[in-house]
């Protein structure tokens, strides 16, 4: 029971109803994506602008500004982690607050009515009609920035970065993604040289849905996904949503391809661990959540690249696959492990992001990184997008989207729904994701050998140790100090693609 | 978009909030019972909680009544649907206003704690236990019982009764369960009687649930269930959910009888139909509303029992039951409309309401309001209550539930839940029913006809015309009147049944 004569206390109290209000929104959200019928989705989304606007209001109030300062005021009579949720506490208001509601009203309007447009737009390659509608959006976020500016003092970017990576910067990142951009094109190229005359033998034939689940749980359950407070479904685009007591991860499947679906679950499922393993006794607070976007990924990508695509973990998932996914169709050396490995580790540059190699990506990402920022500080315009991103394409990946819109600027959903901030996460959460897999390495002398067993339970003690159990009580950098030895160094993950991608 | 300077603008626009976040609540309590994961059920109360008196507060708040009452003032300014929509309004705010949130709160406490106990202690056949937790519901209900006759002037046991069925009296009820109770136990002993030479061909084997489940969907889909609005899951017990956008009904299967979830699909639809036809302009208001329970149920067992245990539906939906669910062991004669009309019009006296035939369930009902009645009025005690079920079974329906607390007065969730005054709203909507068709069959000369073609527009369109499209405009007496021409009389029930159950 928090003690609710105490401005902290009354704050606790205050955070917990937005606890159980954003259980609801998430709930609902997954439904959309999930279960809902087509009819029902206008009143899901008034109900969903509803419960938004209410929790925006309720942490934005002045009301609670107050509380924050009288609480401060006595911190020292705080424990720690009260203490480090004070301060998320007052990151959550200064984010809710600092921007007007007309304007978030306005940006989330714009926002909806571009993404509805794009859905049709994208199929039809028709950028025409899609940019002005990108452009108010893209004017809208700029104002957006620029109160956010004003209000943290950070750079318009920065100011819109740190509402998914608390701390970080452009100047850190632009030095972080030199070093990636400096490696990653030539090391793209030989690799792809390299792997030319690779053996390579793919599964063929068809795959059953059921089957494919069946797998998906067996190693889900199998890598301590824990079924008590989660569950699979499958929707259009895969997720991981729902709350940390009742997680829920999607995908979908496709009867002549099972890869795409299984190691999509298994990134959700890095996702899922984290929020499951986030603290109990915290989780209707602020510091009880995950820390960011960039650790959340790293958490998805540590799962998905560090564990289930190394050759220990094929070693252990294979003969599994086999019994579930085995036909007349796929010769059996195909589900060795030296085989499967050839084939979930390829590097082949392409057009589409979520399709990239572990090589190839950071350079989608960045590419995107460039492109946004400039975008918020008024260097590019709209209208001029696609000659930039053509241009970037060429010199990162050797790929032209001249006129290709489709697989070229149009192919995310992320500007369209006025998110821009976000895309280094995905890069960060790579590189995090190495430099902890190295970490965990150093700390389990037999690591493989147990991944190679299908036994996680040491490993999952370590992440949780490590990253879990903290919620956002450190600062990001702080929390990869005390994981790993060091902030964030790009230098682990490239060691990692060269250790990866080494011919074997 | 309503007019935000009147107060009748503003009332619109607070319940146009509140419907969304009712939206959300109806959505978690649906999940709850079909998707969530056991671990997921904490956090799940505590968000439903939150939001059900997040919902109470505002709706029965000060500023309500004095909006309501500034309204009023100017009501002849608003259109009849207005007016009917404030008067509407007026009852949520008095059914919000009228109890204390302690009470709420307490009650709601006591009656978790009770349901949560007597799902273990009724299989232990532990009244012992269970008594001092009903006690306490019990004691806290008449509580509220008081709390809201004092505000309404209506006598204790009324003013429960109101909450479901605005209008209704203990009077009336009485004097309908007395025609009722004249005749029915004659009438069930007599139908056993009769039914005993009767030549019964019962389905045997096993009847996959997938089969099952597509036959559901076949024939919710021929009786103008509409899947753009809502869905067909499965849970422990069988339901009707969500909303009216988006409802979501609910069966649970068993392989060695299909036709207890057949019929359950085709009752919750009748309740789904009512929903999905209610005003599209008015969803978000309470006018848009279900008129009452009553009505509610008459529409579930209009469908039920009025329609599908008929010959007629019978002649439609014996082939398809043959096409999806026929096998080696179940004869083909068994799929002759005669032989499902026989089966599924068996009347049979037992100790459960949920299984009990069309005949004998209003027994239970009257059983329940009279035993109910006496608990909030204080004239029976909660220790009395086993006694007293048993002296009532033996004399409505000639069974003894002497020491077997299970199958007597712990078989129900009604009053574990602190529900008192629900029960009679079953046999409302049975007589409500009966009156319906009689007046459909009225209306439409050839509906037998239609019904056994599987046509059953003709038959919605009414349905629509006379219940649905009114929502909570009209009083329930005046509903029934303008779609039946008369208020609610129950001879047109009896003389259902003994068209039903007179020797063919």
């Amino acid at each position: 029971m928090p003690d609710t004569t105490s401005a902290y206390g009354r704050l606790e109290s205050l955070f917990h109803k937005i606890h159980n209000l954003t259980h609801l929104a998430a709930m609902a959200h997954w439904d959309s994506a999930t279960m809902m019928p087509p009819g029902g989705s206008e009143a899901r989304g008034q109900a969903l602008a509803e419960i938004s606007s209410l929790i925006n209001e309720r942490v934005g109030s002045q009301e609670t500004g107050e509380l924050i300062e009288q609480a401060d005021a006595v911190r020292s009579s705080l424990s720690d982690w009260q203490q480090a949720n004070l301060c998320e506490m007052r990151r959550e208001w200064f984010n809710a607050s600092s921007v007007s509601p007309e304007l978030v009203r306005a940006h989330a309007l714009a926002s909806s009515r571009c993404e509805n447009a794009w859905r049709k737009l994208r199929g039809e390659n028709n950028w025409a009609d899609f940019e002005p509608l990108l452009s108010e959006v893209i004017a809208l976020t700029r104002e957006q920035a620029a109160m956010r500016s004003a209000a943290s003092g950070l750079p318009p970017y920065d100011a819109l970065l740190n509402l998914y990576e608390p701390g970080q910067s452009s100047d850190n990142i632009n030095r972080v993604f030199a070093q990636l951009k400096a490696f990653l094109p030539a090391f793209v190229k030989q690799t792809v040289q390299e792997q030319k005359g690779d053996d390579l033998i793919r599964p063929a034939g068809s795959f059953p849905v059921e089957k494919q689940k069946a797998l998906a749980l067996e190693l889900m359950k199998a890598i301590g996904f824990d079924f008590n407070h989660g569950r699979l479904d499958t929707s259009h685009h895969p997720f991981c949503g729902g709350v940390p007591e009742d997680v829920r991860i999607t995908t979908r499947y496709a009867e002549n391809d099972f890869s795409e679906s299984l190691m999509g679950v298994l990134h959700e499922s890095g996702h899922a661990k984290y929020e499951q393993g986030l603290p109990r006794e915290w989780l209707s607070q602020p510091v009880g959540k995950a820390r960011s976007m960039g650790i959340h990924e790293s958490q998805s990508l540590f799962q998905e690249m560090q564990v289930c695509r190394s050759h220990a973990f094929l070693r252990f998932s294979g003969p599994l696959m086999k019994a579930r996914l085995g036909n007349s169709e796929t010769p059996d050396a195909c589900w060795e492990a030296d085989n499967l490995h050839r084939l979930y580790n390829r590097v082949q540059p392409g057009y589409i992001r979520v399709n990239a190699d572990e090589a190839s990506y950071p350079l989608h990402v960045i590419l995107r990184y460039e492109l946004e920022k400039a975008l918020v500080e008024g260097s590019l315009e709209v209208r001029d997008i696609p000659e930039a991103w053509d241009e970037k394409m060429q010199n990162y990946l050797g790929l032209s989207t001249r006129d290709n819109y489709k697989d070229g600027c149009m192919q995310d959903i992320h500007w369209t729904h006025g998110m821009l901030g976000y895309f280094p996460t995905y890069t960060l959460g790579a590189m995090n994701a190495a430099q902890l897999f190295r970490a965990a390495h150093e700390a389990i002398a037999d690591l493989d050998e147990l991944i190679s067993r299908g036994s996680f339970d040491v490993l999952n003690q370590w992440q949780s140790k490590a990253i879990w159990s903290w919620g956002s009580y450190w600062s990001i950098d702080e929390l990869m100090r005390q994981a790993s030895g060091e902030a964030l160094n790009p230098k682990h993950f490239i060691h990692h693609l060269q250790q990866r991608f080494s011919p074997r």
